[in-house]
């Protein structure tokens, strides 16, 4: 058990260091990471070498003798209010000009679009005119009072991760790298041409990791230091936008994707917020062409006996993998950077050969709010126990097949509590993937569907990471799944108006705020869809509605599925209707705790009627309730954090949906604190205690009841 | 000063108290009630008497014989689930028996709907029939797991005001009262005949005042106690409907109105929703009528001699007194029942000779919620001077002539206190009255608009009291601005989108909820609704946007005029866009004051720049700020609950968004619980505590300060 299953970054000058933590750790393969090397003692070391790499900012010689080249996005000036006749817009003005400029070769009136925002009009391109040395678009003829915006195309000089890592770390006049576009030939000649050069030149190497591989997630800066993040979003596609793919895309499509089709009423396509049609082609185009290049990437890897991993971080576009193509590109492992358990989940799933994690902390000075960490005040040993704690609940229900860190090794030293505790993370790690290599665990057998806008493509995960949208009721469900003994899909809601719920489905999940991707907006005005859903809950099927699930204005309610789930919302259209007076009163799915509370809890909802069993409420509506709706279960809730209780709630409540409340004594804990996993191959039965104190748990199996001592975060293995 | 402007609620029996409390009170009018008769001693008192007529009401013998002439409405079924094949609804079964059911000659296939609310269709009247013995009706092929909903016409056999006073009285086998429908020429004979002769038989009576014209506000009773209210709004026109109204309507529009016109998928045409065209049509219809119908009934009065009233409350349906037409009545004077100051100020503005306040208590044994008045326990007195402090501010501002009270005299004669307190009330009263007729106080001359889809109609009120729709801000603003010395008006967002904000408005104020008729829903769709507010703020006006101001999906601002009032609201669909991170800051609306909390606060609300003045704010977002916006300047509020702080808050808000900031020391007090008016013609300064506790008040003035001590809601007039 002590060895294998670990990556390890290595760093020159810290040879000794990294041959010692590689035997402590039980590394099997040695890595780089951005900004450090491997020096030849550690190649020689015998140890597999695994070396990083970025293509689309690796030519940056070549790439700044073509800026025709680089990455294009489109952006949108705030409005500007017009007083008839001529009006000046600096559309570049608000964005951080050391990120975003206008490529001088652009044909600006082929792309660009200004528009009358008051009216929801396009100003024809005869009536305004560019001028690239003033930077301003001057257009004429204004309706007075109208507010106007100019849509560009942008031109990217500096890579983001790059950019921020060379801004945080204050790296003055080093280099700024620039992503090139891979979607003109000459790019991807120079791509292959680099890449061929690098296998060639890295003969040690027997993992090629991809850092990216073409696009990155969408993250546009400010120039107001007040709002330096104008917009990021891990999902969406701006950044595979350029002339040449836009060109390309009418060719195969047979109609142009304008610029208003990414400005979107100055919202962008963001992941949180349903597709349209035309986006859905544009990710299907662009999918299929990250595939097809980073096929051949992969095959030139493969050509040199090397593997070729993928790290999914910074460049989701075309590349998730819970797309329908993933398997395509022919990746030997997958590489995902984990915070959280349903990261683990995201990457368990996914159809490639191997599986690894990267944990944090990441070997860096600071941590994500630039609190220390390898640095003086810092407590790795801590973070990484907490971080492995919040990960751990998933490895027991699935297998991993590695773990590693990253960074700058050299910064750890003064740290001996981390190392041991690292040693200790992996070889629970190791004990738990030799568990599952034994035989899965048990399930309940319930299967679980979260139905969105989006399908399989967001399973377990909506975009980015849980930090990043803590608002989303959806990433806490997910959250909460990621530890528990159920089979989790997601379906999307068009699959759904097109051919019901699957058979194979027991329990379903909508949650998210009205119009938004998780609820799913306008997908609700197809009547096939809570025609499905209705058909499902009649027939014995279990609903459960988050936040504002199924709300869509214009119809009879305003959460769609109200008759399923037994209460609908208060949004001020029907405020002269009378509410029922609900009595509220214990329920299953709360067992004997205390009313959650939500972090995210819609205010508003109100019971349909007498058959809806509140059991949890607050001044301003209801927080939780139930009700039967045919031969099938509906269950709501105002919101949801992840959390013990929470957790434990949804599992109740998900048993409750799916008539199986036979199972709230089967291996389960009695504190929510702790969690379980029994796997009948083995005979094991893996407790673990996500929470910080020391305690005692008792769990409830079929052949009674088992009692250990853990300590915080601590495991057993009975 | 001690006689005059009152009417005094005589009760035979009680002959001595009723000729002493005259005398006490200054009553220069008695008067009856429901329920209350006067002995010949009061007729003959010399003291002119007036007499309250409910005519719809007044031939229940006939009514009984004549149900298919009896009011109408249309009402739904709740949603039923078809599992294929036959499907039976109870249309009936969610109501009050008592008060709702079908008339046997309404031509159901001519007026009822079947509808599949899962697809939003019609379902043939082919394929559904209603049985009248089993009150059932059976839809034939419906599509499986589709819901269906029966909207039904509805016939009413219980009068509203008579029901909710037999059942709250206990009044066991009474008679039900019915209402007939003067929409039917019988109808109207019988009613006119009716009033003929009750005008011969009341040689007395001086004043007819009109408890009612002809329909009740909308008020539907449910079978269910836990929701004994189904749906009640004062200013909804459901209650006029009929068959002969929907015929007559069809010829005169050459269109028909359907249920679903009214239905409105579950939502009917609440007031506090925008009106659909139709809907407006259909008031315009039925106005017509009332106030044709309504001038047959006053010239009736009228050639007997005698004046008539109208008692502006139960029956508001085309009665509107801030209708364009209501002049064309012909009444002398209009009573209004107070609990504040708003419904004074909507009294007094109204064209009609007379303007009269009921005052609450209204002598009853108890009050609106039960809770006593003039029984054992209760504080009359007390009560009576806390209403009076609450309407009394809008007196400083306009001038009102008369006060009465209603109910039964006999009630107060345990409660002397209560006699002392309301003859300081009258005292009051007159030399408020007096100070209004000597000349006009003292205004800031900034003008104020609510800006809202129903204009001018619902001009100091929303729809109902303000304790039935507390959650509604513009009843606070309304409230608010009721004792302020502005001169304040409606408009509606359709006139300002076709003829811009008129020349001789300062301000104007957007507050409502998204989609509702006071923030404005769809008005906003039009173009030239932004452009025109635009134009106004641009050239200098003032915009004051509270709660959700003309929030509307679908364009580039959520709220349309974000730009002008410096903020918008994350609903959802912009959670990839970092927010600007403005300092909060203080600002001369906010004086020194304490930042402001609403009750119903609008979360999520976030600035838009470095423009936007922030100076409240919490841990959902931004609660006040402002922007200066062109030459104007925009001013936001989260919610408004009034209050005396707040409402300081929004007098200074208003001065800020005119830019007379110099007026913040013109006639304002030293403390926010204090108002005050000056009357040039009189040189005579009112001082008003509109607190319980007594204090001292410093008054600035141009002419220097000046200091008085009062009472708890105390008056000084200086």
């Amino acid at each position: 058990m002590k060895k294998g299953g670990f990556t390890l970054p290595g760093e020159a000058g810290y040879e000794k260091l990294t041959l010692e933590l590689a035997e402590k750790w039980g590394a099997d393969c040695i890595r780089d990471s951005d900004g450090t090397v491997l020096s030849d003692e550690i190649l020689s070391s015998g140890i597999p070498i695994y070396s990083t790499i970025c293509m689309v900012r690796s030519v940056n010689g070549w790439a700044k003798e073509h800026m025709n080249m680089l990455g294009r996005n489109f952006l949108s000036s705030d409005p500007v209010m017009a007083e008839g006749g001529t009006l000046v817009i600096r559309p570049l003005e608000k964005y951080f000009r050391p990120q975003i400029t206008v490529c001088p070769d652009d044909p600006v009136k082929e792309f660009w679009e200004v528009r009358d925002r008051t009216a929801g009009t396009l100003v024809p391109p005869g009536d305004w005119e560019w001028d690239p040395s003033a930077e301003t678009v001057t257009v004429n003829g204004t309706v007075p009072y109208h507010f106007y915006t100019v849509s560009f195309l942008a031109c990217r000089i500096w890579e983001e991760i790059s950019m921020y890592n060379h801004i945080t770390n204050g790296w003055g006049d080093r280099e700024h790298l620039m992503a090139v576009d891979p979607r003109y030939p000459e790019v991807q000649e120079v791509l292959l041409s680099y890449l061929d050069g690098w296998c060639r030149s890295h003969p040690a190497t027997r993992v090629v990791r991809f850092t990216s591989m073409f696009y990155n997630f969408t993250w546009i800066w400010g120039a107001d230091e007040r709002q330096r993040t104008v917009y990021t979003d891990w999902g969406s596609y701006d950044f595979s936008v350029s002339p040449a793919a836009l060109r390309e895309f009418e060719k195969e499509y047979g109609y142009r994707m304008t610029a208003e089709d990414f400005i979107n009423n100055g919202r962008h396509n963001a992941t949180h917020n349903p597709p349209t049609e035309k986006y859905r082609d544009w990710m299907e185009f662009t999918g299929k062409f990250v595939r097809e290049f980073g096929r051949k990437c992969v095959d030139l890897v493969h050509s040199y006996g090397k593997l070729a991993y993928v790290f999914y971080d910074d460049t989701w576009i075309g590349v998730e993998p819970w797309g329908e193509h993933f398997e395509e590109f022919g990746f030997d492992g997958l590489i995902k950077c984990v915070f959280n358990a349903f990261e683990a989940r995201l990457c368990a799933g996914a159809k490639v050969g191997t599986h690894e994690l990267r944990l944090h902390p990441y070997l860096f000075p600071t941590g994500l709010r630039g609190e220390p960490t390898f640095a003086p005040g810092g407590h790795p040993e801590a973070d990484a126990r907490r971080y492995w704690a919040c990960v751990r609940r998933a490895l027991l229900r699935v297998k991993i097949d590695r773990i590693g860190l990253g960074g700058y090794l050299s910064l750890t030293e003064p740290f001996p509590a981390f190392h041991d505790e690292i040693e200790k993370i992996a070889d629970e790690f190791r004990t738990l993937r030799s568990l599952h290599e034994a035989g899965a665990p048990w399930e309940t057998g319930i299967r679980v569907a979260a139905i969105q806008s989006w399908g399989p493509l967001r399973t377990w995960n909506c975009s980015g990471h849980m930090h990043e949208h803590p608002e989303l009721p959806l990433n806490h469900i997910y959250e909460a799944l990621a530890g528990q003994p159920f089979s989790v899909r997601a379906i999307s809601l068009r699959d759904i108006a097109e051919h019901g719920v699957p058979d194979d489905v027991d329990v379903v999940i909508n949650a998210g705020r009205e119009g938004d991707a998780w609820s799913g907006g306008g997908a609700w005005d197809d009547g096939r869809l809570l025609a499905a859903i209705t058909e499902f809950a009649a027939r014995g099927g279990g609903v459960i509605g988050v936040g504002e699930p199924s709300a869509r204005r214009g119809g009879f309610r305003h959460f769609r599925m109200a008759d399923i789930i037994g209460v609908d919302r208060e949004i001020g259209k029907t405020v002269c209707f009378e509410k029922y007076k609900y009595e509220k009163k214990p329920h299953f799915i709360l067992g004997g705790e205390a009313e959650p509370h939500f972090h995210n809890h819609t205010p508003g909802v109100y019971a349909l009627g007498a058959g809806t069993e509140v059991f949890a409420d607050g001044g301003d509506g209801i927080v939780a309730a139930a009700n039967e709706f045919g031969r099938g279960r509906g269950v709501y809730f105002s919101g949801f954090t992840y959390g013990a209780e929470n957790a434990r709630m949804l599992y109740r409540a998900i048993l409750w949906a799916a008539h199986r409340e036979d199972l709230a004594d089967v291996y389960t804990t009695d504190s929510a604190d702790f969690e379980c996993a029994y796997y009948p191959s083995s005979g094991k039965l893996v407790i673990i205690n996500n929470g910080k104190d020391p305690g005692t748990v008792t769990v409830r199996t079929p052949e009674g009841e088992r009692t250990a001592e853990l300590a915080g975060e601590g495991i057993a293995i009975l």
